[in-house]
């Protein structure tokens, strides 16, 4: 038996921060990087944008649909976002962490909080943070998208989400992309190799003390 | 306040596995290359031998010093080996922990029993495990070391050393000497962003929502 042939439990990556943190670039970055990561694909009542498909950005649904959903427990998470709803589908990532494959989600500090009672064993969170409330206001402009007012409004909600902190098992402060997607990658590597995740080290070890005598 | 200066505590990096594993080869190369992380060095009641110098190798204690040291809690862990004593004092440790300095402890299941049981929150243990017994015993031969009786006890000690891996976090399979190092440089980077390590994080995020307003 090779140890290639360990079968482990796939894991429930959450990252949350506020917008101009980073956590958008690095969720990217790690599923073009990483081929065993999945996005989770949430579902919504409201309307696709132009740029937006169906079942890549998002599983459209009506009002009927995600109700009957909430209600047969199909749904991870959910939440009412400005009247529209948003859930994450339960039955794809039961899917891909029997499978062995991991699942990153974005969701913020609520979603990540039903995340972790559903499903506290398979959760690994991260909360990134911007290095300084300069450089998330330099970041947050240079995108281009807000107005100043918007601007304000966004760095005001980022402080209300950054309290939510200590709510996760991992905190990184991004000073540098790069370093920060490799601490990402880092914690990924760890969590992996946790004890309880590799469902056929019983299998292996069995086997080795076997040979040993 | 730059996040440089976020203050955390330092973790004890405990690695366990049978001889012949690798576990000698990765924590060398481990201090070669993290300047963050020093060994743990034993107390000893053995005679010094030829090669070893006193406060490198071990401390070379007396019987009366050791008995003393564990009667004043000194020791994390200790141990009777084939008649002599041996023990990781717990000043040097918490010296390093508490400046954010990390330690690696080369001990066995049973020093690591001890030192989960002194300190959980600090620990990081690891389990590293062979990738067959063939391969054990042709690394075991290779060294050069033993007699065919030594290694066929070495064997059997080994598989008595590996039942014991589910008592650590994390469990590595050295198929490649390479591939399990970088795997524990992702377990220290990951678990140097655990929240409760990094004691700065509560002053970080105080000033930084105190300018988002």
């Amino acid at each position: 038996m090779s140890s290639q042939t360990i079968h482990r439990r796939g894991l429930m990556l959450v990252l949350s921060s506020p917008s101009g943190a980073g956590k958008t670039t690095i969720t990217r970055r790690l599923l073009e990087k990483d081929d065993n990561i999945d996005l989770s694909i949430s579902v919504t009542t409201r309307a696709a944008r132009p740029k937006e498909t169906d079942g890549v950005h998002y599983h459209f649904i009506d009002v009927a649909t995600y109700h009957s959903m909430v209600a047969e427990g199909q749904l991870l998470e959910h939440a009412e976002v400005f009247g529209n709803y948003y859930g994450t589908p339960r039955g794809p990532v039961d899917d891909a962490l029997s499978q062995g494959r991991d699942v990153i989600f974005d969701v913020d500090w609520q979603g990540a909080r039903q995340i972790r009672e559903a499903a506290p064993n398979d959760l690994v969170s991260v909360f990134i943070l911007p290095p300084g409330a300069d450089e998330l206001e330099r970041r947050l402009r240079a995108r281009g998208q807000d107005s100043d007012a918007e601007i304000a409004k966004r760095m005001a909600v980022a402080g209300q989400e950054i309290v939510h902190y200590p709510e996760y098992q991992y905190v990184l402060v991004n000073n540098d992309i790069d370093a920060c997607l490799e601490d990402v990658e880092a914690i990924l590597r760890a969590e992996r190799h946790k004890l309880d995740r590799q469902m056929g080290l019983r299998d292996f070890v069995a086997d080795l003390t076997g040979k040993l005598g």
